[in-house]
This record gives C-alpha cells, structure tokens and sequence, in this order.
C-alpha cells in the first residue's frame, strides 16, 4: 500500500491510497457492506454511485458464511464481484457490540455467535488469519473497544490490551507471505480520557503500522466528546499515514473530522437510512414517507444525478416505500451511496482548490 | 392495437401484437408488476431480461396509492419508468381473492379492502376508469372469477354476469376518448363445466373484443381440469385474435397451452419463486439453499447469460439467500425473469423453425 497527500488546505487534505486493487481518493467514504454485500445494492451500482472503497465485516463473515468457505471461492473480491479495494475491520467493535461476551483474557475473547448462540474464541491471530483468508486490501488490527460509560481503569486495561493485541497482529501479518500485498491499520482506544488516548496513540506509534485508526468513537458518549477526540488525535496522528476515524458517518462530523485532518470514514447510516425512508439531499434531510410528496413528480434532488433520481418522481418513490417494495431500498440506498460519494467528492474538490472552508460554510447551515 | 401471426406449426403461432408503447412477440410471458414494480427489479433490469410487456394490477394500483394519483403523475408507465406495453388485469380476480367479499350484484361488487379493511364498490365502468387512468396498453374487461369447487349453478350466473359486465365494460371504453389507443381484452369464464365455458365464448364473441382470455383457471382445480379447459378453448378461440391464458406460468403448462394455440401468459411463478430461493435453469428446479451449493464456484445456469449467472457463484447467492439479503432476491428475480423470457424466446424461434414438438420434447423431460 502507498498513500500520498496531494493537497493540504489547514489541517485537511486530499491524498492517493494506492492497493493492488486499485486506487482511493481521499477523504473517502466507505460504504459497510456487512455479509459480503451493501445492503440491497450490486457492485455495478455501488461504482455507479463512485465508491472506490468498502468496509466489510470480519465478524460477520467468519460466523457466516465462514472465511475458509470464501477463501476457497476465490477470496471475498471475487466471491461478491468487487474488484476494487476491500477493508475489513477487525471483528473487535461487533465482539462487543452484537455478540453475548463470555470472557476476556489477554490471550482472546471468548463470546457467542448473535446468530445461533454458539461459542467462539477470537483472538488477534485468528482476526488476522480470517482477514487474510478473505483477502482484504486493509486489514485493522484486533482491538478491545469498551463500551460507554466505563471507569479510566477499564479503560486504561482495554488499552494496554489492545497495544498487547496490535503487536499480536503485526506479527501474525508478518508471519503469513500470502497477507504480503494487504496493509494492517492499528486502532487507537482510550475513550474519552486524554491521557489514555495518548497513552493507546505512543504505544501504537512504537509498532510500525501503515495506517491510524481512532476506534472507540460514537458508541454512546455525548457527540462533544466524539468531537473532543477527534480534535485531539487529529494533531498527534503521523501525517504520512491515512488517518481513519472509524464509524463515524454523520455529514458534518466528517466535515469537522476532515477539518481535523482524517482521511477515512465509515457508517451504516446512508445506507441503513435508506432502507426507512430517510433520504439524504442538497437540501437537508427528508422522509420520503411525508404526505407532500404524496404526488410529487419532481425528483428527490434536482441536483443529483443518480439513477433513482433521473428515473423516478418522489411520488413513485413514497409508494414504493409505503408499499415495502424492495425496490424502494434498491433505489433509496442508489441514491443515499451516490449522495455521499458525491459530497465526498466535491469535499476533496474542495480541498484541492484551497476552498474547503467555505465548502464546509456551504453545508453547515443544511439540515441533516 | 394490431395483431400480426407470423408462423403456425400445428396450432402453436408465433405473432406480433403492436400497440402504442412498442411491439410484442408472441407467445409472450408478462412477469406480473403488482404494485407498478416487477418486485425486486427496475425496468432496466426487466428490459435486460428481454421482457416485452408487463402485467400490473388494476385492484392493488386502485387501493395504493391510487389510480387518480397515477394519472396525475402521467399514467403508469411514466410512473414506474416504463416505456413498454403494460397489461392490466380487471381486478376482478383479486375481488374474490384478496379482499374481503361483502356482495355481488349486477351493477358490481362491494368488497373490503386486504390493506386497511376500507369498503369499496367495483363497478365494470369503474374498472374502465380505473384502467383508463393507468393508460395501460391492454384493459381486461371486469370479470366474475368464482372459487373452486363451485356449483354448475354458480358458475352459469358468474358466466352470464361476465357477459353483462363484458358489454358495460365495451361500453364504457367506447365512451372515453383517452382509452381509444387502447385494447380491451374480453374473459371467458365457464369453470369446468364445457357448456358454460361454451356459452360464456359465444356470448363474448358477439362483442367485438381486440382479444380474449381465459380466465378462471388455476384457481384450485386438479390440472387435469385446467388443461381440458385449455384443449377445449383453444381452437374455438378467434384465429386472429390474441389469446390470454391468465395466472398460468408453470413452462409445462405454458408449452402446453401454446400448443394448443394460446400467445400470452402472466404469472408470479418466476418472481415469488426467486425471492423463496427456488431457481429455474436449463437442468430444472433448484433450491439455492441446498448444503451442496455453499463451496460451488460455478454459476447457476452455466447456459445462462444473465447478470447474475455472469457475476456470480451458487456458493455466493447461497450465501445471499441464507442471510436474507436484499440482493439475493434481486439476482434471483433477475435470473428467474431472463430464464422465462428466453425459454419463451426460444419457443417462437422453434415455431418460426417449425420444430415446436421437438422443442417441447426437449423440455419436457426437465423436472420443473
């Protein structure tokens, strides 16, 4: 992996992450595309829509349909037709997040599956293994993330854990030729505790990671907090690395995070949106489902080119929705993909023309 | 609306039904667009498949969201982005099948609607409107369709009530000039009974309809009743008219009725079928949840060039299908819908050829 910075205007910039898989303009946004697909959409579509990049899920794919099964299909590139880069997180948010924890040691955690209820130890090793066996592009090491509110001294212990892991992991990577070509990410905890941030940030920077991650945002604390971490790890992250804030996905977060000199977003929430309704537009937020656009014959954004958009009348796309037509996810996640590569895109644009303040003076005032 | 028959063997026929929105070769299947969406597919994806013309329905489009609504959003086929023909059924069928049936008289029927219990009268001249309002290509004239079994009794007043409402119907049409670049199909019904069957025909061939169907069928009678129907319909039918098997879509069934000398079909087979996982292909039935598809690299229909079995593998859309993912029945129906069209494309081509009896012999011994 190489990453280049293109063009700083303050703290933001646009960059060039180049993989064997090809090329990611940066800042970028990752559409999650969780079991080996974003939902309701196609790979056709999400390049379409402009997306040079997607996340999928470790978690969920070693639990279903099991890495072994898609490394023997060819890897997870060809096994759902993406031919661009892929990064996987580490399985370590979801472990917490969705699955029953049983137990935690320094060695792995010990948890049961969301989907039957069996039981399975993850460890950092076997985090790297299930990755490299899908084949990702970018690999993020296997992290403790605690949740919200928790003491410093749980904090303080899921961050030596995780710098305990992060070592575990390089060497793991190191260990397998066959996960030569993909780049590992470190993920930096620390909660809401500066000094733990710091903490987690030194003993990560020690161990020669290709890329930072902030992990341990928006899982419940207040969003001042959120913005508190990302203003003090903007400045402290390396800047010849990307720089990854992770599930973070609201737009003006990301302005704000971009502002602080992040590179990389990923969220569920344009495309989870989508599929109820909530439709995002150059104009704000909407609800398809408001009885204004009951016969509405205009599109959902004059200003937007996407297939939904360029075919369909709000009204066509209210009575999709009303009626749970599948199509109506199909064309609202088209459109809410195709949104926020665009935004993206024109933030980058904004960036390269020394104009980025005033892109994000542009859409501060709209209501998302 | 003309009809052109382009080539007979026996009396199986290849022909061409022109209309306003574009041509149709005949026998031709409709894949059945309920809700103004073939479910899970965009018109793209229909037109990629090589379907000609669709069925949508009167009864659902008039309960949601409205057929007023469609009209003042440009006829349905701008609604729904779609610039190829589109049949719409009467509703009669869905009356008896859907709804909640409060009373039938001669003027129509009061029924309660499936979707919020609202009570409604259906009239013959309002199915006119209704149909009117859509700008459909083809209208089917208000129809009573009873259940099975049912008294000789029974289906003799259904059969003269048809022939009362065949003629409103006629009328109404003939009343509206916005309808005038539309065709009015008149429906035989009759049960099992050949003698009404006999009447409910002569009765409708004294009204000059652009086509005729048969209706009444597959509604829970033992195949063997179905087919009877259909050898007995068949060549007392109107040469050079179009001729409707309604709701019949299994591809024996369908060879056998465009053998006996039917041109169109609709059904929700090939659809409902591909969203439950069971696939059509040129080795037969199969289910995409079976334990030997989930390390199978190859496509589902190796002879198939649809999007889905040029992108994906058995083991991927196994995957897709057991974690109820939207694409999965995306790429199902995508296939499902590309396989009845080009087993009905090749079908016409085998009548053009002359060699519809090898072509059926070909395919009947394919377990569907």
């Amino acid at each position: 992996m190489n990453f280049t910075i293109l063009k700083k205007d303050g703290a933001a910039r646009t960059g060039l992450i180049e993989t064997e898989n090809g090329a990611i303009h940066t800042p970028a946004f990752m559409p999650v595309g969780t079991n080996a697909t974003v939902k309701a959409l196609g790979p056709d579509e999400l390049k379409g829509a402009g997306a040079e990049i997607i996340l999928s899920n470790t978690y969920h794919l070693y639990l279903r349909p099991g890495h072994g099964l898609i490394k023997n299909l060819g890897g997870l590139h060809r096994f759902m037709c993406w031919d661009r880069p892929i990064l996987t997180d580490s399985g370590g948010f979801q472990v917490y997040s969705l699955a029953l924890l049983r137990k935690i040691t320094d060695e792995g955690v010990e948890f049961q599956s969301h989907i039957d209820g069996s039981t399975h130890f993850m460890t950092p090793e076997l985090a790297i293994e299930i990755q490299a066996s899908l084949g990702s592009d970018i690999f993020m090491a296997f992290d403790e993330c605690p949740p919200w509110p928790v003491t410093h001294g749980e904090v303080q212990k899921a961050v030596r854990r995780t710098a305990l892991w992060a070592l575990k992991c390089l060497e793991k990577k190191k260990s397998m030729p066959e996960a030569g070509k993909s780049a590992l990410f470190g993920i930096i905890q620390g909660g809401s505790y500066e000094d733990l941030r710091r903490e987690s940030l030194e003993g990560l920077l020690e161990m020669d990671f290709e890329g930072y991650a902030v992990g341990g945002v928006s899982v419940g604390e207040p969003k001042g907090e959120m913005w508190k971490t990302m203003h003090l790890m903007g400045p402290l992250l390396p800047t010849a690395k990307p720089r990854y804030l992770m599930g973070i996905g609201d737009l003006k977060d990301c302005m704000e995070a971009v502002g602080a000199g992040f590179d990389m977003f990923d969220c569920v929430m344009p495309t989870r949106n989508a599929r109820n309704g909530t439709l995002f537009t150059s104009e704000g937020r909407i609800s398809i489902k408001r009885t204004e656009f009951k016969e509405d014959p205009s599109p959902l954004d004059a200003r937007c080119n996407c297939y939904t958009c360029t075919h369909f009348s709000r009204g066509y796309l209210r009575h999709l929705f009303l009626s749970k037509e599948i199509l109506s996810m199909r064309l609202n996640t088209i459109h809410n993909t195709h949104f926020y590569q665009e935004f993206f895109r024109k933030m980058r644009e904004s960036i390269t023309e020394g104009r980025f303040l005033e892109f994000r003076r542009q859409w501060e005032t709209v209501e998302w």
